[in-house]
């Protein structure tokens, strides 16, 4: 089997066989395929397609490409869940410990930041003493005592993945179903969990733009997943939006903690509520009125703070920052943004507040970049309210006064006015099941 | 400018703007843009296509990209050929003494040859003393007194070509109209001849497999050279089978010479003919008839012959071998293929020829192999002869007996018989000017 021939049947849009799909992953993966014929082949895919069977069996040699996570020792109810970037969006944080106090195993790993988007891991390392590397000992301990624990991801877990995301992103080849679907669910058919629920955002700050192509990615990632064999859903969530009023590491683990203490923005509770609702649904094979009633009681008895409290001491965190979220990381600079006229607020461009977080610290241009743990943005007006010239609609967080300036113009225009109060997408568009 | 956004653009069937092509050409020649990145754009380039302003930016930004050869001070006659890749071609040994007989100024670089096609300048260094590689100055001196000189392609004519050629070849993305015509024309407008005739082969051996794709390639390089100022014309001829009945290097000289001579294959000297006609009556301005009557004029008196002598010489070629072609290099060991049926020879496959002649030993895998200048093919048949079985249909030329043994197989699975005597194509299909 020759790679070139491989890259000239697909040019010519042919589907590929299951055994050159995966003599591309595994060539990718021992770097036995160079870069400049992987590049070529993603160009061709990217604009031919893949067909359904394609994309499964990319997926599978994805996932298969090296090490896969074995979860089957907890048991039938083991969990994941995957947003497909965004901006503010700490949603795991609240729903792990929501999912884990209702019996579900949440065995996870979770990725870092780059560019415009935060990743769990990043924010969960604000928080003094928590350790994202266990070793796999420690981890299975935690798990079986918690039900839930949460590290960086394995280096060797998808490798094909690892490296045909890298070219992705130099080679314009970013934007194709079939290569976006199999990146996600590779990886986390690699983790293991039998049930995996996938948050699909559209919008400016997403990876789809609009909610059908989003729908249609989410209908492939399902269905790929059911043919592996595992349990999932799909949400398909706006993301025109930050989540929340918190944007930078720091800044949304108290925004995190706010929630689960049964206070903070609704549309992020309701987020998490439905996002755990079918975690718990799927994961324990209940009917869905019964997993909301069960989620909104963990929630509001405080039992998913707790457990929330006990993954984090698990884990080498110290208790106190979660009793007193002031003592997180917090930047030594601020400035408040004003309404630059009356009017509603009819667009808080998401992509544009990521990039604003980016500027001022929080996130990575580079992969090896450090993070300003309290660096970001606090949002006190959303889209839709009314707000009067002069008064304060955001709060910008740094350590150098200069980037305070630089991001404030990126901010301010980021943000839109319009005199009607605009109408806005529901949160939620659908679920995909 | 970002080749990302170019990348992205071609991708999405955009047309790239004269910049984006330029900064695409040059940054591939300076190596500021990756492997990955050209080879991602190719592919995009050989799906979406390009239209015929983008070719023509192209064409210029490879010629333009490295040294161009200034033939102005030889004035308006300068002239240069193409042939795009052929077996058995040796018409550029023939021609170009013809033209050059005609007062057409023949200063000509030539290629190497790699895979199943050769290169005029390995030919030439069959000749002993041969000197491919010439001084500005002593080139210069001999184009004046003789008319013509060739020597090998310089290391920095259209360097982009160079390095976006060998990336082509690795990733599928030879067939492209646009990427070839650019690629050929982008040389020949660098090597800085007033004319150009291009031979545009189609058949088993060429290129293109079709007279409609070669007639394509044709008309599309035809207007590129005319909008860069050049006279050019094209000849579509066929490459079923190979030109001539000698492949392999010191034999296609003994040919040449031959033809020179007043002798050998008839297809061979039509062809050769019809070629420096075209060139003359280009170059000179006059019209067909006219410059026909001179070049069959200039061969049959023996003129051309004299220039070819006087050309070889003045490059240090031994006078002798073109007076008794036997002192050319001969492989020690031959072996007569017989024909192993009685009726007609109904093709024999230029393509399966060519790799022949690789395995005896006549040609290179990789760029680094060394040639055995005379190893070879004689074709004592062609196709459309009446053969009987065991009639000898051609003999291999090889230095060591596991060549021989290895290529007879291989030559016998590119030779066909019919029952019926077959209807052969024109060799030439049409004339584009």
């Amino acid at each position: 089997m020759r790679i070139y021939d491989i890259i000239e049947k697909k040019k010519r849009a042919l589907a590929l066989s299951e055994e050159e799909i995966r003599f591309f992953a595994n060539g990718v993966a021992s770097g036995e395929i160079p870069d400049y014929q992987a590049a070529a082949l993603l160009m061709a895919i990217c604009i031919r397609g893949m067909n359904e069977e394609e994309t499964f069996h990319l997926t599978a040699a994805i996932a298969e490409s090296g090490e896969q996570i074995d979860l089957s020792g907890f048991g039938e109810h083991t969990a994941d869940k995957h947003s497909s970037g965004g901006v503010g969006d700490k949603t795991t944080l609240i729903l792990a410990p929501i999912a884990a106090s209702c019996g579900v195993i949440m065995a996870k790993m979770s990725g870092r930041g780059l560019g415009h988007t935060g990743g769990t891991v990043d924010k969960l390392e604000s928080i003094r003493g928590y350790r994202t590397t266990l070793s796999p000992e420690e981890f299975c301990a935690l798990v079986k005592k918690n039900g839930i624990a949460v590290i960086g991801q394995s280096g060797n877990l998808a490798p094909a993945d690892k490296k045909l995301y890298a070219l992705r992103d130099v080679t314009a080849t970013i934007d194709s179903v079939p290569l976006i679907a199999s990146s996600i669910m590779g990886k986390k058919l690699a983790a293991g969990a039998k049930t995996i629920v996938l948050d699909v955002k559209y919008g400016s700050g997403g990876f789809m733009k609009t909610p059908e192509q989003a729908t249609a990615l989410a209908e492939t990632m399902v269905r790929i997943g059911k043919q592996y064999g595992r349990r999932v859903a799909a949400l398909i969530t706006n993301m025109d939006v930050p989540l929340g009023n918190a944007i930078g590491n720091a800044l949304e683990v108290k925004e995190a903690i706010e929630v689960l203490k049964g206070r903070g923005c609704p549309a992020l509770r309701t987020l998490c509520l439905a996002l755990a609702a079918t975690v718990v649904r799927l994961s324990l094979g209940i009917d869905e009125g019964e997993a909301e009633r069960r989620v909104t009681e963990a929630l509001d008895s405080g039992r998913a703070f707790d457990t929330l409290r006990r993954w984090i001491i698990g884990q080498g965190g110290d208790e106190a920052v979660l009793l007193d979220p002031s003592l997180l990381p917090s930047a030594p600079l601020s400035l408040d943004i004003e309404a630059e006229r009356d009017g509603y607020i009819s667009d808080i461009d998401a992509l544009g507040v990521g990039e604003t977080s980016l500027l001022l610290g929080a996130g990575r241009q580079t992969k090896e970049d450090a993070l300003d743990m309290g660096a970001g943005v606090i949002l006190h007006k959303k889209t839709g309210d009314r707000v009067a010239k002069g008064e304060p609609i955001a709060t910008l967080y740094a350590s150098e006064e200069a980037r305070l300036e630089n991001a404030k113009k990126h901010f301010l225009s980021a943000i839109a006015y319009s005199d009607n109060q605009p109408v806005l997408p529901p949160l939620i568009y659908k679920t995909v099941i």
